[in-house]
C-alpha cells in the first residue's frame, strides 16, 4: 500500500491507523479532487460503467429520483462553466456530468395516469431528490477513481439554476443538483489528499457531545500546515466562517428556495 | 466474477454488459440492502474504518457539515426503531448509525468567534448539509460491504425528527438526515440485487430528453417479475405513484419544513 493510501494522510496525523483493510478503503482514503485533466476522452464504456455504479446506490423506496446529463460538447461545457463561477476546469474536462434531482419523471408518470403525485410539492421530497442524487453520484466518483479517472464536484452549478435548466432543457420538477467534471488526472497537477477533521470531532457514541468541538484546534493547525504546502494560508475555522458569513458569501445561492419554486420543486 | 456481480442483474436485463471492470464496480453492482443481521458485533476497528471512509468523500468547500451518532445500546436502538416506523431490523442490527446534517458545528464556531454564520439560515446550506452527509454515508456503505458487512438506509428516521433529536441530544442547527443499520448479513435473508431503471431512462446526452420515459414500460415488467420472485406484486410505476400520492402517504414527513425550522435549520 503506497503512503498516499493511509489514514495518516487522510487525517494529517501520523497516529491515525486503521485496524481493518480493503481495496475499497484504500481507494477511498486516497481520494482527492482532480481539477486538471489530460487530453484522453472518457469512453462510452467508461461512462456506462459510472452510471451503472450510480444506479447501484441505495434509493429511498426505489424512487430513483435523479437523472444525469452527460455533456461533451465543448461549447456547451464552456457555457456551463460560465454559469458556474467561470471555473475553467469544467470546459477543460473531457466529460461534464450534471446530476439532476428529478421529481419530473414521477410527475410525468402521474400526469399520464391522470392522477396527482402530491408529495412532489413537499420539502421532504426535494430532500429525497438531493440525497438520492448524492448517493448515486458518490458511487460514480469512486467507480471513476477505480478506473483511473479523476473528478471534482461542482456545487457552483447551483449559482444560476434557471439558466442551467434552460441550457440542458430540464423539464419541470427537476433541478441541477451539482456537476461532476471527469477525466484523466493530469500528473502535473499539484494536489494532495486533504486532511479532514479528527474522527473524534464527527463521530459520537450513543448521543451527540458538543465537547467534540475541542478537536477543532488540532485540525486548524494541521490544515494550516497542509495549506502552507500549496502556498495557501488560513485555518479551517477561518475558512468556514468566511464561507458561511451570510447571503453575500453564497454566490447567489441564497435564492435557492425561490428558484426551486419556479422550477416546480415547491419544497413546502 | 460471480453472476451476482454483473450489470445483467443490476438491470434485470441479460443484454446489459459493461465494457470496463474493477473490483469497486463489481462490489457496487452486487450491492443490496441487508435487513437481517447475524449476531456478530461490528467492532470498533470496523466502525473507525467506516467513518474514515465517510470522511474521505468530497465535501463542499471542505465544510464537512455532518456528524454521525453510533448507537449500540439495545434500549436506545429500540426507542429509535419505535420512532422510525417500528422497523424491527433497527433494533436487531448490532450497530445503528444516525447520520446528522450538522450546521451546528459551524454555528458554534461563529458563536465562539463572536460573529455570525448567516448562511446557515438558507435552504442552500441545508441542502449542502444533506448532500454532503449523503456523499459521506455512501462511502461508508461501500466500505462496509468491502469488509463483509451489510447495511440498509433508514429514511424513516425523518418521521419524527424532534423526538430523534431529543433521544440523541442533537444540538441546534442539526437534524438526523437518515439512519444506517449495519451488521453481518444473515445468509438466511432472502433478498436479491434489485433491478434499476434501464440506463437509457436516467442518462441523457447533452440535453434532457423526456422521451427517455419510454424505457419505463420495460422496467415495469422487469420489476414485476423480480417482485414476483419474492411473492410481492406491483410494478414500478404503481409503487411510485402510491408512495408519492400526497401528504397522507408521507408518514408525517410532509411537516419536514416546519420541523427543520424548529431545529434551527431555517431553510429560507
Amino acid at each position: 500500500m503506497s503512503r498516499a493510501h493511509t489514514a495518516a494522510d487522510r487525517y494529517g496525523d501520523p497516529a491515525a491507523v486503521l485496524g481493518v483493510h480493503s481495496e475499497v478503503l484504500s481507494l477511498q482514503l486516497a481520494h482527492r479532487s482532480v481539477r486538471r485533466f489530460g487530453p484522453r476522452e472518457v469512453t462510452d464504456d467508461e461512462l456506462t460503467a459510472l452510471i451503472a455504479a450510480a444506479q447501484s446506490a441505495p434509493t429511498s423506496s426505489n424512487l430513483q429520483p435523479w437523472s444525469v446529463v452527460a455533456v461533451r460538447d465543448p461549447d456547451r461545457k464552456a457555457r456551463l462553466a460560465a454559469l458556474a463561477a467561470g471555473q475553467a476546469f469544467i470546459a477543460q474536462a473531457p466529460l461534464f456530468l450534471v446530476w439532476v434531482a428529478d421529481l419530473g419523471r414521477a410527475s410525468r408518470l402521474a400526469e399520464r395516469a391522470n392522477t396527482r403525485a402530491g408529495a412532489v410539492d413537499y420539502l421532504e421530497t426535494t430532500v429525497i431528490g438531493f440525497v438520492d442524487t448524492a448517493l448515486a453520484a458518490q458511487n460514480a466518483v469512486l467507480a471513476a477513481q477505480s478506473l483511473g479517472l479523476g473528478s471534482v464536484f461542482v456545487g457552483a452549478i447551483r449559482n444560476r439554476p434557471e439558466e442551467v435548466a434552460a441550457e440542458l432543457r430540464l423539464p419541470p420538477h427537476t433541478v441541477a443538483a451539482f456537476g461532476l467534471a471527469v477525466g484523466t488526472p493530469d500528473p502535473a497537477e499539484q494536489a494532495g489528499v486533504k486532511p479532514r477533521l479528527p474522527q473524534g470531532a464527527v463521530l459520537h457514541r450513543e448521543q451527540y457531545d458538543v465537547a467534540a468541538d475541542a478537536h477543532i484546534a488540532a485540525y486548524d493547525e494541521r490544515l494550516s500546515a497542509y495549506n502552507g504546502r500549496f502556498g495557501l494560508s488560513g485555518n479551517w475555522s477561518d475558512r468556514v466562517l468566511e464561507r458561511l458569513r451570510g447571503p453575500e458569501s453564497m454566490a447567489g445561492r441564497h435564492r435557492l428556495r425561490e428558484v426551486l419554486e419556479r422550477l416546480g420543486l415547491h419544497s413546502r
